[in-house]
């Protein structure tokens, strides 16, 4: 790529989402980041990977947010400055989804990044979702879940990533108008889903 | 085309929406219906195509709906089957949708088509959105809004879309996972849009 070019993935669990920004990322090569995303916000915050990855999306800490809004709290410890645990975990995420997409062309998946880029140039914003049977399948082959149990866990991770996202952006995880595309990706197959992001990215 | 395929577009209003079903349908070589649904249904209902247009989406009426769940209304006159005449004009529309898509391959514009249709094979169902200010323009320069009052009438115009869409589907208007593929059409490019669009038709 001639030009700096950022396209940020949200997606639903089990909708092949990851594996779409993967290949997009190879086939225009550029970078990829996903769980990378993780250890760096690691180094700036002193939480362990596997804490962040645990706990960044689970809203149960009274907030900055919350705090700023009702100017009271009732509960748990936030730190000095009024933020939360999650808070200070998104605030290091977007930190470092900045400083990625300020250097190079990349692909980046999941953490409001649509949202924390939305000042940059040349970022296009891609939402997929697939029908459950579809995500069912690909979470009991790829993900090896348990095919009782599947449903449930992809619709209580789906519920987690949309009050995460409307929480920290203020926006509806899902609704069409926050990204410049947005695909039903096993109805359109994932390999053309990844030709129309690349074309997308190549006609900027 | 070889196999009967239907693509239905929801749109935002100046989005070029229509403009892009226009052109696919060109570009397909296949029938498109937007207006002339008005027209059809007029002639199943009595009712004239000025007087549909005009009230088609104006839930003003006690309906059907309504009446079912509460098992009550108040207020105006409904028909004897308990049918408002919003309801009597959607379903009339939504059988000449159906009649049309079972004949022929086609392209079809608004009136919660996709929710119509979903029962249908080989259907793309297709959303249309772009930035207020490119809706702005397209409404000023295409439609000769005044350019005082065009924001606020784009915005009553996508509210009455959204609750009409609500009403009788049950989904939520502008929800990704209602769509196979949604773009922002100025972001993108409309030519470019119509290209996908034509391209997933020629791959079902």
């Amino acid at each position: 790529m001639d030009k700096k070019i950022i396209i940020t993935i949200s997606r639903e669990f089990g909708s092949g989402g990851r594996f779409i920004g993967e290949d997009v990322a190879k086939k225009l090569g550029i970078a990829f980041y996903d769980k990378a995303i993780i250890e760096m916000a690691s180094d700036k915050t002193g939480f362990s990977p596997d804490y962040i990855k645990e706990n960044e999306q689970k809203l149960t800490s009274p907030s900055l947010f919350n705090f700023a809004i009702s100017g009271s709290y009732a509960g748990n410890m936030v730190f000095g400055n009024g933020e939360s645990l999650q808070d200070t975990m998104f605030f290091a995420q977007s930190n470092v989804i900045k400083e990625i997409a300020s250097k190079h062309s990349c692909v980046i998946v999941g953490r409001c990044a649509d949202y924390v880029l939305e000042k940059f140039d040349n970022c296009i914003n891609i939402f997929i979702h697939s029908d459950m049977q579809s995500k069912i399948n690909r979470a009991v082959n790829e993900y090896k879940l348990d095919s009782n149990s599947v449903e449930k866990i992809l619709k209580d991770r789906d519920k987690l990533r949309a009050k995460h996202y409307n929480y920290y952006t203020g926006r509806v995880w899902g609704d069409a108008r926050n990204y410049h595309a947005c695909f039903n990706s096993d109805y359109i197959g994932l390999e053309k889903v990844e030709d129309i992001i690349v074309d997308m990215a190549k006609s900027l």
